[in-house]
């Protein structure tokens, strides 16, 4: 009984939690950084599987109120012993060097080591992932009980980087809808070594982008994958007046875990997005989290800047800052899962599915019901076990097609999931009973 | 102290309740059916009280997306066993037969006759009502325990009814108000020996009749019985653009059982009788139930399709369908009572009141509060152990009275109930402290 | 990194407290009534600290509906038994006679005596207070156990008063500021020995005038100590259209006790003071009662009457007719206390400062967050352990500052405290980040 034109229906596919989590675990051990190799080889990886475009802004650009910065390589990183012997190396995991450290190569006693280790007394046995973008200066990080452990004498501390004109790089793609009006559908790509913020995110979005290209869509779909903060800054200020375009919008962040899943409203509150993704979690979850716009977070602080006011929201699963094992070393592979990923891939397909249907339809008999019996509306549903329910749907799409009722309207104020509604509506359009709204 | 204007001083006589219930016994034995003979009859006693015309349609006009059916009478039901005793006669019970059955004589074997009895496993004493108005067919209704009894062997099944072109019929009386703008008091005249639904609501609706007929009221009542659905199609059907004169409308369900009370509010959520029944539910009764409009229900659907959209809500006392005596003999005279009626009845002319009442008024003595005392409005009601909720509202309505507020308005702010409001306003009117708004 | 333009900081001064509770102390002795040379001396006390004019309106005189009273001067009162020994006298404590008492000089049996005797019989040992402006007549009031022991026999009863034409008097100050509009701030001064309803309001708002008037305030103050009803109707009748430059306006009720406090809002419910005082209790109270407006209180009703409809809301602590003290001799200076007159000034005056410092500003740079860290605007609150919300705040208020947010809104939004976004705001402004909206 559900309808053929369903997203739900035609972007999930079976595998598609094992087929994210494997590109997750692909790019995990890259390390990325807001500008730098790290993501031009994590967008490779990528590419593979969508047609994302590479575009780059040199460094000293303005973009708004900012400056592109020098761009940023590591190619090795370690502290040694008096014996030379590694107590951390950046290649067994990349966070233990501070994003965006100058280079350093030195000796010196352990006090003043210390005052270049960043670590966890509460959680002494994970590292924590530090960056320093604005402010020079070099720093490790490591486990805070192998950092009290280290016994007194010489260490050296090498950190062989490059800090120097480049470029900032970010992946993207717009899939053309039979509609002009975008979606914007952003993750940002500048974390290294952690899974679920935001290699989830990142393998989620290119594998949606992938179905999305041959999906046929009504609206049409921008996808972005720019480095946090300056990418997005960077992104808006060379979009010119084609940001208006975006009629909607999503910010995926930390989507591979078991927690929430939470919902944060646009700036504007009640825009479209911010409905259909209150309805979509009501509906598929048992205790959704829905919170209010507020200008901390990801990228949808730039998006819903007051100059922009764009309506755009923002995803996830756990609260950021949130679960313990937020910006530490414990959010690995082990952290995410194939379930999780695609409970979340589907709960944003349900709120897309519900951009690409929502529209107004106005009744053909607007004066006392039809009669549905005689159309075979009734009988043809008679065996089936959610036949009351379709019924009603049935009669609260023909009482609220007025043209003033939205579909979505129709949904949240029946009370059925927009699915439902929808399936109603063309079954009733096709019957003749309803026709599109002037 | 109360309103020598007030509907409920009027309006309701000690008797009442017993008078209503009187009259839903009498009318309890009739066979009804969406047409025929047994609407005539039971219109031909209604009218002994109040003066409802006698309206029809022939079968096979035309009415918005419907055809006025055959008209249907029975004049026989029964099964026999294979000694020629009758098993179920409906004589005894006019469920027993399934309403619009087309006419059978035939024999046949306890297994094949089961395929025409409908019974309730679930309830096994009672006999269920049944009705195939739109697709043809015969069958029984009995006992399912009595049904389980039958011992093998072959039957007699005998439905003698015709089933032919005719007419529906419907009774409809306007009593002219003071001004054209009309209240709709609707009930459905359809079912068979049913006493809650809904010979309870013709009862209650002809003693109101009577009872407005007389009363002068400020706006016009139009009380309709027809029945339901096809009824209330083919009354708006004939009733033209004089349908958009109904400024408030209320559709009278079960009204004698002990349940709810229950108002299901109006397509528009929030129009006058809306807001009335709200009130006055509030104010009369421990825990009443509102429910929001969904296009399920009595003729309320019809009233409220989106091309009529008319203010018009639904009352009732249990929830139909909810209550276990739906649909089945045990909706009998025992399951009603007087006392039921009468709090029904008066709940309905305490909101009619309001209906009646309601007004904008204003001050004029707008600047600082007028000087109570000195015209002995506080002196006058000193001895009264309600004085000091009649001075609040007093007060409150002085401060109100700004042309923006209507009574029900101030009502609804002050948590006075309406009719001290009222009864408040009527004494500063005459005082000189009130005038109507312009 | 509070705001030096902060009204709290420059209002609120240490001793406070300990300052309003002299003067309420100072004032107390004093037989007040509606009129008369009570009113008079209490204003000469309270000019000593703020330089209120005293202004009057001749008996007879028409204010909209009423007529300014007679003058009533108590010179003496007692009832003394048949050897003269004085029962009770108005020299121990004035509330033994009822307020505006008509002159006596009679001698009377027990019986007869006690018909011109009000007492509490549920408060045994307090002496009620009583008055009877509009309604001639003479009465004292006495504990009701020192009544019930009286002995048989004949007594005095003196009320040595004077009941004739004279003036209505009350106290006022404009403290003029940069602009116009005005707040009002209203007291009534009318009550005899009772400390808390109002001799608290009457220092407290003499305090406070005091530092306003130093203060150069934006918005102008009007100060108003009249006595209550007939004195603001007086007011109110002589002030013209000047009336409508209240913008804001407050009436203190009891004010120093340890309940609540409440804040009664304004008729029109969603006046900035209305919204001001919701948030200013909301965040420095743990259980504020917030209360919908009524006509009944103080003098509210008449600036809130429909003629003026005035933006005034009202402030006390405990309830004013809950508590058990309230018009009783157990209001005397032991139920009132300097730190609750304290809190009682720090929320009034928090309430102004919104009123003060609320406004619409605008970005800058409202494309994109601006880069606060290179503007030293993080890494100058770096030491600061409120640097967290700091940075929150600032942050709101870069995203809310698009001309159609004031302040408020944006702390009612954010859930900061006023001052956080006020000062955030101030920060900001000098860092030229934002600029007052056009």
């Amino acid at each position: 009984m559900s309808s053929a034109e369903g997203f739900v229906e035609r972007l999930v596919t079976p595998a598609i939690g094992e087929e994210i989590f494997a590109l997750a675990a692909e790019i995990f051990p890259i390390c990325r950084s807001i500008t730098g190799d790290g993501v031009r080889r994590t967008l490779a990886h990528l590419r593979r599987h969508a047609a994302l475009e590479v575009r780059e802004v040199a460094s000293g650009a303005s973009v708004f109120d900012w400056t592109v910065p020098d761009e940023w390589n590591l190619h090795e990183a370690y502290i040694a012993d008096a014996q030379g012997r590694r107590v951390i190396d950046a290649r067994v995991c990349n966070l233990h060097v501070m994003s965006y450290s100058e280079p350093v190569r030195t000796r010196l006693p352990l006090a003043e080591l210390k005052r270049h280790v960043h670590s966890l007394p509460d959680q002494p046995t994970l590292v924590p992932y530090r960056t320093s973008y604005y402010q020079r200066g070099w720093a490790f990080c490591m486990a805070h009980e192998q950092l009290a452990a280290l016994p007194e004498g010489e260490y050296e501390a090498v950190i062989d980087a490059t800090l120097a004109p480049g470029r900032l790089t970010w992946g993207e793609l717009l899939i053309p809808g039979r509609e002009p009006d975008e979606v914007l559908l952003s993750t940002h790509i500048c974390h290294p070594s952690l899974a679920n913020d935001n290699c989830s995110g990142l393998a989620l979005l290119t594998h949606l982008a992938r179905r999305l290209a041959t999906a046929k869509p009504r609206l049409s779909y921008r996808i972005l994958m720019a480095p946090g903060t300056i990418g997005a800054i960077a992104w808006l200020a060379q979009a010119g007046p084609g940001v208006q375009r975006i009629k909607h919008g999503l910010v995926l962040s930390c989507v591979g875990d078991g927690g929430g899943p939470a919902y944060k409203r646009s700036r504007r509150g009640n825009a479209l997005v911010d409905r259909a993704m209150a309805h979509v979690l009501g509906k598929g979850w048992p205790d959704p989290v829905l919170l209010d716009f507020s200008p901390y977070g990801y990228d949808e602080r730039q998006f819903c800047s007051p100059g922009f006011d764009l309506p755009v929201g923002m995803f996830q699963r756990g609260q950021f800052g949130k679960f313990p094992e937020y910006h530490t070393s414990a959010d690995n592979l082990a952290f995410i899962a194939p379930e999780h990923l695609e409970a979340s891939y589907r709960t944003i397909v349900s709120a897309l599915d519900v951009l690409e249907r929502d529209r107004r339809l106005v009744s053909t008999n607007p004066f006392c019901e039809p009669q549905l019996g005689r159309r075979g509306l009734y009988a043809g549903i008679g065996g089936d076990k959610n036949a009351p329910s379709l019924n009603m749907a049935m009669l609260w799409t023909l009482n609220l097609a007025d043209g003033a009722h939205s579909l979505l309207d129709m949904a949240e104020r029946s009370g059925h999931p927009f699915g439902e509604i929808a399936a109603a509506a063309e079954r009733l359009e096709r019957a003749g009973l309803l026709v599109p709204a002037a």
